[in-house]
């Protein structure tokens, strides 16, 4: 069984079905009925008038929110482990026209106002220096760890004060979300996040993620750069009825909830082993390459993460029945 | 009845089951077992050894592709009226750093070494001029007129004269191919093509293009240039999926000789209002606003284009008898 | 003698002076005293508040407008022989991330209400196609013609209506105004226009050319982009040195004037052979190779400009005296 | 008496002959008798055929040089504190279309192979982390320390064995080959070295460094690079004339070793208080706050570095009677 990722996952069967119905002759690009209805819908569940993008991927919805917010010649700051930072190919460097990443630190790649300041701090307000124009955090964390409302509003309030603008990269947003059992707007715009990549395709989507723009008029920009990015699907509706059965009766958070139960159970079984808390749907745990061996001789699938650790990610289609196996082998070691 | 594109038509049913088989869980992005059969399927078809890559968008491909051809100081030659200088919100421009498109003449967006010679000629080989690195044309062009291998040849003698590379955006190659009856070697790499866009969207596809590149080795750099894109979708395989379904028993060629058939049952009907031959599935007509008020009332709906003309496209899901009625009322008018 | 071009001359003595007397131990970049005198310089003679800029090279300064005016997705009106098009090897393309220049027609590169309006009415306003955002016109133009402070206004008044930037190439500034007489400011902000490209390098300058942005706090970002350029001299006082020198006692305007004189004893004595009306120290004439041949002989050098016509110009350092064999040659042929 | 920074002393009287005797009518750009003597003289400096190329400012120059080594897509490992990283005004990302420093270690901004191969390392060879191109150094290094022909060696070889470039950043490569008593070939091309940036402005020159390719065909491209980033002077003699300047006589390396040895006197009086060993002409030392105040009080001017200590530089026209009340007063401390 597979644990190397919830990227590879299937497509949940609402989802294929609202990409089956949506396979009627409408209008191209976002002109159609599904895309117009992302911003209503969007902005209900979020509270507040927002304008929200389709794009196909994690990595150009955060790029897209970078660019909107820093000029080339700004920086950002972002965890050193950070999925923009370490991932991306370099998609950030080609988005901002070469903007740069200026790289915190913090435990489980978690930032906080003090560890931002700190790389904050010692840039001198000249030419020489790339100025700092924007903060991007992730929730949940590549590591697993989840902001609260008051985390991300500390650094809200920061970046208010220094004049930059906050992205949140929500690859992981519905697990942040089922963890917290907060809305969506308290850990958002209510905290301060100006654009927010609001992931589906890790959660039971195919193939579209939602850029949230918390302030409508910067939307309007980010339509030229999406389409200047060859990322304008002329059958888009595919995208949007998407989003919309994600949406509908809170599929997404159904689907985080779960994902996170089953991380749950990985996380009670490996006890002392654990290299995080978790909070969402992934577990680092302390493993020896003997240890590992067992595991993968008896059929489960994971990524190691440096010397004596792996990575295990619940998908939200894993059900507690079909990860107790692996828990009990944990267990067992 | 809708002529306005084919870029918004429905998904051929063998896309859609395609889509719906490659429901399971397996690698992410370009390691499943769709997209690793890319590669060999698309060599069979061409009767080379090629490389593909599967990207979203037309744009996207065409793009890829200009930026494996020119460095971003350099040019790329295409028609005035081309695609990538029209109609991508600049994306040539993003994708190859700021390189120039230098652009040619022709009758119905078509190019000729003639043509092109004329542009480049007076180019001084001097750093104060941007130098010309690549040429690009459309087949079937924006105007709906075909290259024949031997024109395609003349310019790709050209090219290798002048030390170009030669990019074609095949956004409808499929309509192309089905108009000449030749291979689809015989007008790309036969004929001096270094890099073909082979678009799928218009003719049956949902979201996925082929960037075949028949110089393999310069798929290098592209596969980091399309994760660098944010086109790297983790999950490939429903692209993949796609482009393998479209070429199951020459999908691709009956979508294209279908359309084609439809545009010209309407150019027989239209006969001398026609702008420019038809040989692909695109009829471009003279029509008066009257006569335009008319047909629309008729509830058949296309772009008028310019002044006095309109442009009908057929697409590949529009039976002969679904046209029929359109083509009597062109011909009543 | 040479007519190649003003822009090979030699250094005005008093530039040279200004440069040496510079020669002591300041402040780096443009902390000095020189450089920081030319904000308050420059509004003087301007008769308004702006903020000034100094950069090595023509291209430097036009392009770090154009970056000011348009953003990435953009598009920058100007004629299609303008240097920005033809001569500056891309370097818009790579100051302004990919914008594009949309060309534009008109007699002796010059442009028109009428011409722009031409280029940008068929621009749709969706995301498809290049938005513009800025005009550039050049004055004296390319073939040395000068727009009146009336015709700038004019299209500055369209700029304005369609929410476009203004700027203005002046490699030739003092030639311009040299000519028509008017104030500095007559036929910049006062007629609309946002940032000048004021050239001094022709025009018996070494090696510094001002930036003037007429709306000063453009001029903001445009100081890190310098830097981002590697255009920041660490000894910048040299270049503010040579400013300074060329605005005392309006020494640009009197080199202006003395080149201006030159090209009218030249443009008398060719008569009806002109191409152009000679208003600036260019004259494009009809010459035959036999006729030119015979004028090389003579020792006159002078640039072929296509097929029987020549280009000559007047630098600022060239008498009339030593004008005055070439303009009989030309009269003897 | 100042010792903030070498960048802004006054030119070397030599040097401002020279500008001076290169003010005659000769061919514009760089096709005049000065800049086409470059590549010889370089060459006979290096003992071997080399391209050069001048360029008016240290930031140009290595990033002309990193854009020559690196694709838009790729990586350069650096110093964490090297001048490109902190100094540039994120210039490397503007020059490079968005290529990514990747930030080494080491004690006095001085890299091994060993800390280069700790960031190497881990980075997975796949689409989704950015890969290495090219090594950059810096001679002397930003804190005055230097590489050794053998330190160079070392790390030519393992940019060999990994297929990266090796750029120098030669800012104050005079004081390191002043200091080192080996030929300029030693510690560059024979140690594995691509490009050089070699410093000028910071030993005498105005306005000029030289961009030495070491394997010439480099060059090609670069000088498109170079006119496209708005650095081709049309009067370039008067660079030209300066590298030519200080190339005579050696007085490039005269004037090295006279700031060395002001450097060596301070660091002398300095004693326990060095931060950094003193190789060139930078002298890091503890400072108190009040000690520095007295000193500042007795007329000498320099930066403070962080808390607690201070940077004195010595510059090539300070004659060692002119930097002895400085140490002498340090050594009063």
């Amino acid at each position: 069984m597979r644990f190397f990722s919830d990227n590879a996952a299937p497509v949940h069967p609402r989802v294929m079905q609202a990409i089956a119905a949506a396979d009627t002759l409408d209008t191209a690009y976002d002109g159609d009925v599904w895309s117009r209805q992302l911003d209503a819908r969007f902005s209900a569940l979020f509270g507040t008038e927002i304008a929200v993008l389709w794009v196909p991927t994690g990595t150009a919805a955060n790029c897209l929110a970078l660019a909107a917010l820093c000029p080339p010649h700004g920086g950002i700051v972002c965890h050193e482990q950070a999925h923009i930072e370490q991932d991306e190919g370099g998609a950030p460097g080609f988005y901002t026209h070469g903007a740069k990443l200026i790289l915190a630190k913090g435990e489980g790649a978690k930032l906080s106002p003090q560890t931002i300041a700190a790389v904050l701090d010692p840039i001198r307000d000249d030419v020489h220096q790339v100025q700092p124009h924007a903060i991007s955090i992730t929730n949940a964390t590549e590591y697993g760890l989840i902001y609260t409302p008051d985390e991300v509003a500390a650094i809200g309030a920061l970046a208010r004060t220094r004049g930059l603008g906050l992205h949140m990269d929500g690859a992981r947003f519905a697990n942040a979300v089922a963890h917290l059992g907060c809305t969506p707007a308290a850990v958002t715009w209510q905290a301060g996040v100006d654009v927010l990549s609001f992931g589906f395709v890790k959660n039971g989507g195919m193939s579209a993620e939602a850029l949230v723009f918390f302030r409508p008029e910067m939307a309007r920009d980010a339509r030229y750069r999406r389409k200047r990015a060859g990322l304008l699907f002329s059958k888009g509706r595919y995208l949007a009825a998407q989003l919309l059965a994600m949406l509908e009766d809170d599929l997404w958070l159904a689907n985080g909830r779960a994902a996170n139960a089953g991380a749950r159970l990985l996380a009670e079984a490996a006890g002392d082993r654990l290299v995080h808390p978790v909070e969402a749907n992934e577990v680092f745990l302390r493993l020896s390459a003997d240890e590992a061996a067992l595991l993968r001789a008896a059929g489960f699938d994971f990524y190691d993460w440096g010397v004596g650790e792996a990575r295990l990610v619940v998908s939200w289609d894993q059900s507690e029945d079909a990860i107790r196996p692996l828990a009990e082998a944990i267990r067992a070691l």
